[in-house]
């Protein structure tokens, strides 16, 4: 297990008890289990799910549900509106798999409902206040003329309504997230109310992972989404969505500079590894990453006033405080705790587990080298 | 070529007409063009080089150089600080192509001269201004010590002075760009004089692309390393590095939503496509592309108070104006302009040309899958 250059190291152990942990929770709560695999996006750790019963995801795109259909996955919802474009790709997928496609508005519908060639599920999508995509659930007049559609196909099974609560990200307080998930859940509720009697086995499905991870009560939802917990990160332990050591990733990267006269240390790692997300820091400057060193022989996590504050494509650049530059040196190897684990994972590519052993994600190039997109 | 998902459009005559003009006025003004291949990635952009006299260039990981000298490419400068950890590659690089290494403190340079087992080229990187990496030019003493180890090795020949004067990108006006140029120039040219009865070969060697697009002086330097030149995007548009038409890449993305409640487009391309990299918008807030759609069959720029707003990894969301709004429709598709066309390539890992030709980069699992290193 040399470590050369960037690398993104993945402690399998603290992994698996954040899978097993939303596994149990969901469970206790008799919600149905469909982790986002955006986060991943590797095969490889998609099976460690299978330990914990988990037999349905979500996705992003449809390449990543031809990825998955590929890698035994048979039951995949892709949760983004639908692309109009793709419904070749999504007829030859459903033709395999039992496929889930998000609606939110009617233009989309109806473009596909004259193109959709195989059974398929359909979610309309509901804003319940990330003000992102979904329709407000209050438009009842839209919903409906959805629903006309969905209905008068037999190819669409109407499986429900499906949220993603994405403003608990931008919470500034646990209690937010609280307040912000309780009332897309009331939201939600009423429109199961509304709706139940025209189909009785329609399901609410809710995603994100703060509320996922922090709150209790999921009365009237039947489906979970999250992604992040997988890895968790920076972001969601400012939002107290989980503990420091529940972080399962670490950007590994090589110090290759000290400019003292700045206090600050270079490493070979930048925006094409780590990814220009980030959180504001207590300084009000946007913070890329923590940093973990090597200080007497023990893993040292130093405080905000020592982070990753400047990238470009391959250099990061840690500011850090008189004492603690002095416990860096050329030639180390530190970690980052990146703010945002979803995108530096997209953008390493492979993970080295702490058992050594390399996993890889799906390719950029995916679709160059997929020679059929359907699964047999 | 049928554009279903994200997909990075490349105008192969503009990419050329850059290329040709940045070689032409390179061998006007009697310097060695060795372009940064950072910005493309790609074999077959690369090629392209060739027909304008290109045989040496730049790049910024071993990975890279690993790459291009698989590629046919046997003249490389790694211009990044030397990362120890990949001396074996490095050394086993250096043993097929003429290979140069940036050196830029002395704790490197001591690592290195025990485990150099090749011939290869040194610069000592200066800090002209950039303060990224980088010694400072008056700092002699720090400079003649890495000279010492330097000529103390038969390894090792001594090439000369680079600089990246990056903070050419934090420029508010043409004048700053020329202005930080000419003090890199004068910065450069004393160390030249100064070392020159030592070093009668030393060359200086400068790289980034507003000046060597703009300015007209670089009497007494030797070398120029622009890579982004090659594709520009809106960054260098606004530093008055290029015209509009001289912008190469678009990202073409379908149309998947439309809120008129917030005058607001959702397309299937988000950070994941694009990268988080940004400029700073007339109305203050972070820009990451502009947009250019069809209008009446004609395709039209849409002014700055239309643009790519918010990110999320698939998600970009475009903010318009109201007159403007009712141009888009769902199953469009649009064209991104990109704020920073270095990092959105780095994401999309291909390219479409204008010709139909799908052209790869260097892939994000190239150590997996390259079984050697080393090319024969």
């Amino acid at each position: 297990m040399d470590i050369i250059r960037p690398t993104l190291l993945l402690d399998k152990e603290v992994c698996l008890q954040n899978i097993a942990r939303m596994a149990q929770k969901t469970k206790a709560k008799g919600l149905i289990f469909r982790p986002h695999f955006k986060t991943h996006q590797s095969a490889g750790i998609g099976n460690w799910f299978r330990d914990y019963g988990v037999t349905a995801i979500t996705v992003s795109s449809v390449s990543m549900a031809q990825y998955f259909a590929q890698n035994g996955w048979d039951d995949i919802t892709i949760a983004f509106p639908v692309n109009i474009y793709e419904v070749d790709a999504i007829n030859a997928l459903a033709k395999n798999i039992r496929l889930n496609l998000l609606i939110e508005n009617l233009e989309s519908v109806q473009m596909l409902t004259h193109k959709i060639s195989q059974e398929v599920g359909v979610f309309i999508e509901i804003d319940t206040g990330h003000n992102r995509t979904g329709i407000a659930p209050n438009k009842f007049h839209g919903i409906n003329a959805m629903l006309d559609v969905i209905k008068a196909n037999q190819k669409f099974q109407f499986k429900g309504f499906l949220s993603h609560t994405g403003h608990t990200y931008q919470a500034q307080s646990k209690q937010d997230i609280y307040n912000r998930h309780f009332d897309a859940l009331l939201k939600m509720r009423a429109l199961k109310n509304y709706y139940l009697k025209d189909f009785p086995d329609l399901i609410l499905s809710l995603g994100d992972t703060p509320s996922a991870a922090l709150c209790e009560n999921f009365n009237g939802i039947d489906e979970l989404r999250p992604g992040n917990f997988v890895f968790f990160d920076l972001m969601q332990y400012k939002l107290g969505a989980c503990n420091f050591n529940d972080i399962a990733l670490r950007l590994v990267c090589p110090v290759i500079s000290r400019h003292g006269s700045r206090s600050e240390v270079i490493i070979y790692g930048g925006a094409a590894h780590i990814s220009k997300d980030s959180i504001i820091n207590l300084d009000g400057k946007s913070l890329y990453g923590q940093v973990v060193i090597n200080k007497n022989g023990k893993k040292t996590l130093l405080d905000e006033r020592n982070y990753l504050y400047k990238l470009s494509q391959e250099h990061g650049v840690i500011r850090t405080t008189l004492q603690e530059f002095h416990n860096f040196a050329v030639g180390d190897l530190v970690e980052i705790i990146p703010a945002h684990s979803c995108l530096t994972a997209n953008l390493m590519g492979e993970y080295l587990t702490t058992e050594g052993e390399w996993i890889p994600m799906m390719s950029k190039d995916f679709h160059r080298s997929a020679s059929s997109p359907v699964p047999e």
